[in-house]
């Protein structure tokens, strides 16, 4: 834990410099715009403790695993999310000294991300070891409207001197990853150039050949007058720069504006990236930085309007939920089915990969409820894209007759993880890829998704599970052997609660799909048969056997699932028996003492409970609640969103409150000690929904809405907005009232409290609780 | 599988040239002698596939340890068996053309291990790409009498040509080990020199720092003479060498004798090391290369006389124990306590680690039965002088209070091995080391390794498994949750039978020896108790409360025990019904799958029976034994002598005869396709027990020895000789008698086919079937 973010509704604010605090502040106030992002990696140079990160969507490197004993299975690599060009950099010379903050006297440091407006701010004053005092002032943003560009303007003002100030804006591919296997650079040299006030890059990627050109074009004022200057232009490989050296007098503001741009092969034909950058680079010179900042408001300004969640009456609850809707959408757009969520978006390299089980299991719903349809679309085409590889990952290990094991962790549908436990047994996030086309046809109502794209997918599941569940002789029932469940802290267990459930809704929706498209669209249900086949009778007999005789694991004692086979066997000691130095016991305890004892990492039964709510009456729900929530340690940045949910739904309003806190501010109080790696992107997600899901009580069943809103004692009142098969609503929840506002022209049905309501068009309701 | 080793009571014979062949017959045909080895690889050059390598003994390097993902615990290095300077090469030119078999016509190729003298033999008949024609003749030695010395003899006769002849003895330390994990070279220069007939060399390792002197000194002999030459003297670094070039007629013989020497740090001071470097290679030229050979062919007929074992009527089987006994004998003499069995002896690089739970399980029995009681003693006191390493190891995972848990791979009592499933959960090896010291206690009587030695290792051992068995309130017992047994196809697993067995046997075995110190020795107990702070009333009641009440799974209904709790959940298939295109299936399937599947590896529920037998009745031993073994793919070099002995036990003589072949010829035949990568040395030692245990069915029960020998219908004969208590005996076993010769002074008691005989000093008796 790690608390000095100033309190705010719209801001991250730092203020005090802190050389220990760089890194956290890095990741913490990270701009992006779903096609690029960059760390809050200071411009001028800085020999402190940090981590560079400039992303591009997309652009990836296939890093050669690292593994002490090779296992049969084991991928050949592990896609590397790659740090680019430093486009940011400006180096600054005062009277011969270079500005570095690591070396020189910093008063007044002030950092702000207005998330409001979408810029990143900073001003300080510094006392350079000449004696020179100056005052700088920096903004700058990753537009995310000519989502190629990112502009900054750069401040200096001489408090007591005269002499000279030397600008160097650079732009540099020589970046090293800190991520990287076998301290390798990534990026070989193409070209670079520099003359007059620009400079070009570009740089290929080795192995996968991505080609990222990299622009910038500045400007210099002084005292509110543009400056017709000369500057030396030097490159080396990789490098590119324009140095200028100007006259200085005690009270002289100069403003160096650099209008930057990264444009990849990923996007366009590599022979033409040079010339895309300097279009780009003339669009943003001649927008300028006020147009472009002003553009970038009106954008985010529409962005909140769609996905703002209010909260009265407690600031940093406000704040935190604010950041992690800001992350989010500065993660991922919805434009490009090619992309997805990496766990730590575009704030740093740990984990590599862009996807994880994450985006179906907590993104997705953020997107459905907050963008057009077509965004959460988007997440599900890309997994149906890369259906083939699945398939092949599957027959790697043993699987046949379009079996599809979706990977742990991949960039383009190729397995990347490299540990037996996980790659080869976290199998489960095959449900969750499933469940996500349940839970999207269910919202949007999009029964032609099924068709075209969503039953073949499920089929290729369901076969999976068909042959990864076996027959136990000794237990008469179909068991599931050697998984990890969500909770990793177990290892190969058998009979993994939540997986076993997964695989066998799995099984059971995809025969209800059948049924649905073979109705709708019988031709296309032959064709789709014909194409992958499937001997519906005999495939759908096994898994109705599956079902009718799947063993599940439980306590009838104790009234709860079991989360495996042996749980029980176990010693039991709550987490409040657990003496705090132990904690947290990722970093404590070794492996093995982890996987005996009978903590939990998350609760995965309880992430099954949730899936499948309805299925549950209150008290099951609440023994198992009871039971897992006392065991659970909640190391995983995944957990507490979950257990928040289902505390609300329980009324269960101090612990839901603790949870959202902890979820919503784990990067902005650093719970765990590690956000200088990156922020948790994919959890913020999981925020968002212990609010609507949680406090908000929101569900769709059966296409129609469910409203629960509770309020924290803590908070006066909260609202969030909900798209749902063309209208938009906003939910406005106080202690003793909800109402309910329909900004659309159609009406909306819906249940609150349990009981049906019908909004009209553009009206609104008032509902006592 | 590849047979190509002709079948000899004594030789191990390859005939003909086969490139494919080289680095299999490399490691088959390698020599050692305790102190250092050498794989069989060419003097001359050799430019096909091949691994060099030449060890030395205690020598080794801490590569950093290849991870993929580092789990708390994990060590910071992996001790490497270090491939180090080679002093057997002679570059040979025929009229300035390289002698490389890789590079021309051979013929009348053949290399011969002579078992019974202790040297290796290869000769050939080259024809040169310039037409030249000679024939070679070369043996080679490791001196068992002077253990830092090494000769050769190498003739050429110059078949159909006049010219020269250029020969190049040299010495060259800039080897590369295979067995690297970031590709580093591990050796540094010290220094190197060349003078007239002379050379030496001296490294350091890296990090490790050990200081290998490698000497050699040369004489050349042309048709019976000595030759007076002046070499040319070539040094550079990590390489020294001499030339000399010859003129030869049609007809010429020329010998080349090379001695050569390693001596290293860890058995002199370093700065003698030039010194004794040259003493030593004094010593042998002087001695020269007969006198050596004499001494040698003397050497090993002393060692035959204590270990050999003959086998009437079957060649291959005969062949195969001797090479067994040979190789053993090669890799270990016992006179060295800091010195181990590593897995490849002194044949390759695999596995690393000098010191696996092989040595205590496999090798000591061997070693009891054919060496003096301070071979085995040694090993014992090997793993003593580590337990201080051990309890280091058992802290940094969590246990108190002196427990210790020793490592599963290691040189210096440091664990090296970083997988978790390995490093941390396959424990059982604890109970490995504890059941050596009842091995020995229980063969030699030597009462007095007890107090001294063993009871100190014992209640660390136990206390590490009273604090790592954990009570089930579920199942009201005791267990131990998260393990991997010897049976690796299984990974973290509950209540792994053998392991569970093993620890409380050891609990009570601890007990045991407590009472019988405490009687003999009460001072030194009281001593050991103070020193490591035993509290014997309340550490024994716990051990006495987990051995009454400890969880070992088994099926009543198929009256057999459980190799783990949810074994028999799995689908059970047998080994005779898995499609041979399968195997071995840790080459063909992904590891889930294996760890999914009922296969075993080795059955290590069938090892404990093997440990305990004379607790169990034979009905249980064989529905036990009929149940395992036909699930076992014996994929493991460990697996098949245990089978063997079992088999033996029960009758089953066509099974035993079997998986005799199968253990004792794994290498001679290839079993499982990798000889190339070394001998499996450890394994060697199961075999010659699956004769002397198995066949023989010798046992040593309360001071007695047990004999039930079973002649295999395929013999006529076999015997073997045991020495036990100060007395030889000789075992001969025919079809329907067995016959025991005593050599020594002493009266002998034993048990023959369960009764009680008397055979008097240097007499014998004949027992008829």
């Amino acid at each position: 834990m790690n608390r000095y973010i100033k309190p705010d509704k719209w801001n991250i604010i730092e203020e005090g410099f802190s050389a220990e605090n760089v890194p956290s502040s890095e990741s913490i106030f990270s701009i992006g715009n779903g096609r690029m992002g960059q760390r809050a990696n200071f411009e001028e140079q800085y020999s402190g403790n940090t981590l560079q990160g400039n992303y591009i969507a997309g652009v990836y490197y296939p890093d050669k695993t690292k593994v002490g004993w090779w296992k049969n299975g084991y991928p050949e690599y592990f896609a590397k999310v790659l740090n680019a060009a430093n486009w940011i950099g400006i180096n600054v010379q005062v009277n011969g000294e270079e500005l570095d903050l690591a070396k020189i006297k910093v008063a007044d440091f002030q950092r702000v991300l207005n998330m409001h407006e979408g810029y990143l701010s900073r001003s300080f004053q510094a006392t350079m070891n000449n004696g020179n005092e100056i005052r700088v002032d920096t903004r700058r943003f990753l537009s995310i409207v000519d989502d190629n560009i990112g502009a900054i303007r750069y401040t200096l003002i001489a408090d007591n001197f005269t002499g000279t100030i030397t600008l160097t804006p650079y732009l540099d591919a020589d970046v090293v990853n800190e991520d990287s296997n076998y301290d390798e650079k990534f990026w070989e040299a193409i070209s670079q150039e520099s003359a007059g006030n620009n400079a070009l890059v570009l740089a290929r990627t080795k192995k996968t050949g991505f080609v990222v050109a990299t622009g910038m074009v500045f400007e210099l004022w002084k005292n509110g007058k543009l400056l017709s200057v000369n500057p030396i232009n030097t490159v080396k490989e990789k490098y590119a720069a324009c140095e200028v050296t100007i006259d200085i007098a005690e009270g002289d503001e100069l403003v160096i504006y650099k209008f930057a741009t990264n444009v990849s092969s990923f996007n366009h034909p590599e022979k033409e990236l040079a010339a895309v950058a300097k279009s780009e680079l003339a669009k943003a010179q001649n927008k300028h930085f006020n147009q472009l900042l002003h553009e970038q408001k009106d954008a985010w300004a529409a962005k909140w309007e769609e996905s703002d969640i209010t909260i009265d009456g407690d600031v940093a609850a406000q704040q935190a939920i604010r950041f992690n809707i800001f992350q989010l959408n500065q993660t991922y757009t919805g434009e490009d089915e090619r992309l997805n969520i990496g766990p730590k978006g575009f704030t740093g390299e740990k984990y590599g990969g862009s996807t994880y089980w994450d985006t179906e299991a907590y993104c997705l719903p953020f997107y459905l409820a907050t963008a057009d349809k077509h965004v959460a679309r988007n997440l599900l085409l890309y997994r149906y894209k890369q259906l083939g590889k699945a398939i092949e990952n599957a027959t790697k290990l043993g699987f046949n007759h379009g079996s599809a094991l979706f990977p742990m962790v991949t960039m383009n549908g190729e397995e990347c993880h490299n540990e037996w436990e996980i790659t080869f047994e976290e199998i489960h996030r095959n449900g969750a890829i499933a469940f996500a086309v349940y839970n999207y046809v269910n919202y949007t109502g999009d029964e032609d998704y099924l068709k075209d794209f969503g039953l073949e997918l499920l089929i290729g599941i369901s076969r999976f599970w068909s042959q990864r569940i076996t027959w136990s002789d000794r237990l008469n029932k179909f068991v599931m052997l050697g998984v990890t469940g969500p909770n990793e802290y177990e290892n190969n267990v058998d009979n993994n609660w939540y997986t076993n459930k997964l695989a066998c809704w799995c099984l059971d929706y995809t025969r209800e799909v059948i049924d649905r498209v073979k109705t709708a669209n019988p031709n296309k249900y032959l064709a789709l048969s014909a194409k992958i086949g499937f001997n519906e009778n005999e495939e759908t007999k096994r898994w109705n056997e599956i079902t009718q005789n799947m063993h599940f694991p439980e306590s009838k004692e104790l009234g709860v699932f079991l989360q495996q086979d042996n749980y029980l066997n176990k010693e039991q000691i709550l987490v409040k028996d657990l003496d705090p130095k132990h904690r947290p016991i990722n970093q404590k305890w070794s492996w093995d003492r982890i996987l005996r004892s009978c903590f939990i990492k998350q609760a995965d039964t309880l992430q099954g409970i949730y899936l499948f709510e309805d299925k549950f009456d209150i008290d099951t729900i609440e023994r198992n609640f009871d039971f897992y929530e006392s065991r659970t340690l909640h190391e995983s940045s995944l957990s507490p969103c979950v257990h928040s949910i289902l505390a609300a739904k329980l009324n269960k309003m101090e612990k839901a409150y603790e949870l959202y806190l902890r979820t919503s501010r784990l990067d902005l109080d650093d719970y765990n000690c590690e956000v200088g790696e990156g922020l948790h992107i994919t959890s913020m997600a999981g925020t968002w929904m212990s609010v609507v899901h949680g406090f908000g009580g929101f569900r769709v069943f059966n296409g129609k809405i469910h409203l629960n809103p509770r309020t924290p004692k803590d908070w006066d009142s909260f609202s969030f907005k909900i798209r749902f098969r063309g209208s938009v609503l906003k939910i406005n929840a106080f202690k003793e009232r909800v109402e309910v506002q329909n900004f659309s022209d159609i009406q909306v049905p819906l249940i609150i409290f349990g009981k049906e309501y019908l909004i009209d068009s553009n009206d609104k309701i008032l509902i006592n609780n």
